[in-house]
């Protein structure tokens, strides 16, 4: 006999609570009140390959309320997953496969971390933005070889987010008929009932952004969420959300309905009496074959990826070049020619000798390259003429007739959502992002590069404005803390380049990353062109190096970006007054901190004492200079006056570094 | 003959596009765009003496869009506030009374810092909490002493920050009739036309918020503008968002309407132009007497605080401890008998010696401090049983038919907008707000901590869960470099207490600050107590302090938090084994900077080698121990799983830091 859907349905209800229990921590309340959607979307709609995690093809699924975790565990269990029982009875154990928040490759069928609240739905916004332009640059007439669909789950929490109303205004804007969200509207949050705090017409909200809205559905109605789901299919302009009334941890005679099982285990007595409940009389960790029958969608997924095999083969046929680059794209290699392209542009830019400032070195940087990869897919938070971004031969991105096209993305002023809607796009594949805005306001979106840095998305973070060198927008808008920040996000490249050729050296080792997230640092205003050997060229990417040297060094000058120039120039004057000093560029910390033991050394000598050079705060340089060591640097915030008076008031002239820098010689 | 409508509004174009073509830089568009509707506001309707910007009972104005700052110091100089012709020409120069962006403290008349987008619209949801609390806890029958309006200014760029979403959205739930947002509503930002990017149907989107929404005002219209005002200030139970239509640059002949105007000098063929259409024939710089006749606000001004400080008379002759308790709180002072509170709780808490988590320790201590402090304001972004940020005797915040009271505030899943809500709730007076989430997402709020830190707001951030330590919930919710992100905010001050006793100092200090926010670090899990001499227990004020020594110190542990225990049962395993360790605990690094030479040697004594044990990144702590100590930390992402089994993994246990510290003795 047939599983019904209400065993099927309580099978979520059952792993939940159970797995919840075992590991003493957990949210049972979420999976055990969204399990008849579970059940609508991955029993009865979604499509994708339990055996083929990576199809290319497959529908995405984003879990955008991450605490409800054991609900996707448990779909990914029963769907036929490698995710086995075991594994479920490791729920949130260390190295499971089952931690306490979904992570992207912890997991087969986890397509992105979710946890921090907001960033999924973001994140599936990227997904389905990458959907939408993949298949207007490959689909051909009768070969729609990109055609999925990506569906999200949220919880209130996602919904009070700053970052969804970011997030859910592109992508009306873009119109991505394609996402669909569903809404377990429970009215609870961990506070207790949401109405002291969240009165949101939500509806009417996301009517407000363009979206197609289905209100009002019974969220443990099988029926009703699959004609809710064919409605927002047969969407051809808008993104759908679907709202599911539902009571939290249903089944629970005691606590369903209440924040009491929103994030604790149930506790044993319960447990039993929800068994007893929702008629599910089988023990922990069991579930009945006919129910593993009912859910079981190896065939199934099989089947559909072997019909987009035959059509992608049909296409191949057809189009071998597209094809082969689908595939490059979609596998993340860069094209044959890159290492060609690199050495070229390296040797352009230094033969040019230009002194511009570095946010302009590095839209030339990204003219040397865009045009050749794209998969580049730039973009800015509302700063495109400043962070230069954009360059010759990109088209803005828009969307005409539901045709969307270009390869440059005005995000408006949404700096969080921007930064992972890029996370998105890199975790869907085929696509290399980038987005600019003033390194300041990294700070609006700093959980984000850390998302990027902890799934390993190959991002490019550009900022620009990088220091008091912006000059009059003043304190509010002069980075001081900000690179020290990035720097200790782990996995984290951070770049600040002292000219145009550190510049086209620093976007290159970015766009070779696979992953790891890369900050690179620009300034507004000139940075002096240096001289530089083809070792010292060479050198660069190992993120330090000796620019400037002299026989027996008796200080070490260490510099980043615009404090380069300063520091030669402190070198300079040093000499002229017998005393040797060396210079060294550092433009990543992070990079020189991979290099071997004598590669350091030999950039950074024992018993030479130390002084480093920056427009930021001093404390992190301690680990270069230790203690004895000095640091020019800023430990308040900045002030709104022109730039060149600005660096002479906080001491970053040749002369106040050549003083500091005889301090340290005995 | 009195100065018409048109020349008062043409004085702010002419001084700003003046302003911004001496500094050669700066945004003319707002301004110009904006000149009724500041007529309208400023010259009409608004509230306030120009000869006491402190008046305690002024209308408060905030330009969200700050980077149209000339549109505020136009309206400052010309309505009779200290701010001369002078510092009108000085716009944007060093130590001016006019810097690029709004700075509260800098400028009479300017109620806090804006320029970064969304944060003014929500600062101003704070200064409207606050009148609509005091009103509540203060007024009497027949004398309402506090009863004004908190006007703001904002642009596109605010409605696209997701920070909007977070303020506006409570500001509906609170039901804060007395907000009054003017939207300027002209359709171009840094990108240009806003159509590609921002779609959003604004008014269905704040009447889903529960917004009182006044659509398609003629922004130039003054009538129409008095009209609105009118209506909105007839509001009894909505906030009111009147959406102007304008023209950016407005009277610039070949530059309005388009984003050239927004953030550079017009150019001065542009402005003699601009002078032609306006009808505007004086030099740069100079007002006709007429038109500061028209501007004039100081004798209304006068007699408007006069009217009010006779009502306060009568308040205070039928009131006087309200009135007196009015005075203090406005005054930001605290109670006469804190230093004996602070005692009697420190003592209490040491008597009592319990090993117990830290965060229910700073509960602890709230328990101590709030019901005797009524300016406390506390409240969780949807944590509070988590965070423990409510005490006995605190009421939720609620909003039954208009009124308000309550004073722990459930913000929602909203860590942005609380933050910089609480910065608002301060500048206004009255207050002093605390709030909590966990440590990872004090990343959501980050740019509103470093706004509490650059404005000198004495906030109160309360982060539990602060470690690995918090277990299964993985790295998404495990900090490891956020606690060197906080440190490194310049006027942060940052503690990270041991346990029951330094969480009760921490909070003493924190809430004795005057100009300085508090970032207070507590752990999920117990902390062992610590027992102290009063010496020991004196000096935790003073940031670090020996906590353990031994006779000849040979190395010294520097730890805080779930760490000092660590170290301590280190020093112990060392002493077995003959080797003298002090161990200093250090619980706020930022303090501990600013104590004198001497007492940071006798903690830190030269010549003694270091090793600091903190659970997050290491590179920080290079500035106390060098390059010679070590530091026992983690500079990976955490891992899920139980707590105890990940300190072991990282290393935190004691057996590894006296292996650690015995290789740094020679």
């Amino acid at each position: 006999m047939a599983a019904t859907r209400t065993d099927l349905a309580n099978a979520i209800r059952a792993l939940a609570m159970d797995a919840v229990q075992k590991a003493n921590s957990g949210h049972p309340g979420a999976p055990m009140g969204m399990a008849e959607i579970g059940l609508a979307l991955w029993g009865n709609n979604m499509r994708f390959n339990p055996q083929n995690p990576a199809w290319a093809n497959r529908d995405r699924f984003v879990q955008s309320n991450g605490h409800g975790s054991m609900l996707q565990y448990a779909l990914l269990h029963l769907t036929g997953y490698d995710v086995s029982m075991d594994d479920i009875k490791n729920f949130r154990q260390f190295h499971s496969k089952t931690p306490g928040h979904p992570e992207v490759h912890y997991t087969p069928g986890v397509e992105t971390t979710t946890g921090p609240l907001g960033q999924g739905i973001t994140n599936a916004v990227g997904f389905a933005l990458a959907e939408k332009l993949l298949a207007a640059q490959f689909n051909k007439p009768g070969l729609d070889i990109v055609d999925h669909h990506t569906y999200v789950f949220l919880g209130d929490g996602c919904l009070m987010e700053g970052i969804s109303h970011e997030a859910c205004s592109l992508a009306g804007t873009w119109g991505l008929n394609k996402l669909i969200a569903f809404w377990d509207d429970n009215g609870i949050s961990i506070d207790g009932h949401v109405e002291g705090w969240f009165t949101d017409d939500t509806p009417k909200r996301f009517e407000s952004y363009g979206w197609h809205v289905i209100a009002g559905v019974d969220g443990h109605d099988v029926d009703a969420l699959n004609a809710a789901i064919a409605a927002a299919k047969a969407q051809t302009s808008k993104p759908t959300l679907i709202c599911c009334k539902t009571i939290i941890g249903k089944g629970s005679p005691n606590k369903a309905a209440s924040h009491d099982c929103h994030g604790a285990p149930l506790g044993e007595a319960e447990i039993a009496a929800t068994r007893e409940a929702i008629g599910w009389p089988h023990a922990p960790f069991e579930i009945p074959a006919d129910v593993y029958a009912g859910w079981d969608k190896k065939a199934a997924g099989a089947a559909a990826e072997a019909e987009w095999n035959s059509l992608f083969a049909k296409y191949a046929a057809q189009y071998p070049a597209e094809a082969a680059e689908f595939t490059r794209r979609m596998k993340g290699e860069l094209p044959a020619n890159w290492q060609d392209l690199v050495k070229t542009a390296v040797a352009e830019v230094n033969a040019k000798a230009e002194t511009i400032a570095t946010r302009k070195a590095s839209q030339n940087a990204i003219q040397a390259f865009a045009p050749n990869l794209p998969e580049m897919l730039g973009g800015s938070a509302d700063l495109t003429g400043s962070n230069l971004t954009n360059w010759k031969g990109s088209s803005s991105l828009k969307v005409e007739n539901g045709q969307i096209s270009g390869n440059h993305i005005s995000y408006g002023v949404r700096e969080f959502g921007m930064s992972h809607i890029m996370n998105g796009l890199v975790l869907h594949g085929g696509f290399r992002p980038f987005g600019g805005t003033f390194l300041m306001f990294c700070e609006y979106a700093l959980n984000a590069l850390r998302m990027a840095a902890l799934m390993k998305t190959n991002n490019i973070f550009v900022y620009t404005h990088d220091s008091i060198g912006l000059g009059e927008d003043g304190p509010t808008h002069q980075p001081v803390e900000q690179l020290q920040t990035l720097r200790c996000i782990p996995n984290m490249n951070v770049w600040r380049p002292a000219d145009t050729v550190e510049s086209v050296v620093a976007w290159a080792d970015a766009i070779e990353q696979r992953t790891t997230p890369s900050s690179l640092i620009f300034s507004r205003q000139n940075l002096t062109f240096q001289t530089r050997t083809e070792e010292q060229i060479a050198n660069i990417k190992r993120g330090a190096y000796v620019l400037r040297d002299a026989a027996q060094p008796q200080v070490v000058l260490i510099a980043t970006g615009s404090e380069v120039d300063v520091a030669v120039k402190a070198a300079e004057a040093l000499a002229a007054d017998g005393v040797a000093a060396r210079v060294v560029s550092m433009p990543s910390t992070n990079v020189f901190d991979k290099q071997d033991a004598a590669y350091k050394a030999s950039v950074l000598p024992a018993g030479v004492p130390r002084l480093a050079v920056e427009a930021a705060t001093t404390d992190f340089w301690r680990k270069y200079v230790g203690l004895e060591g000095d640091v020019v640097g800023i430990d308040t915030f900045g002030e709104s006056a022109p730039a060149p008076l600005l660096f002479k008031h906080f001491g970053f002239t040749a002369e106040n570094v050549a003083a500091r820098a005889k301090a340290l010689v005995k």
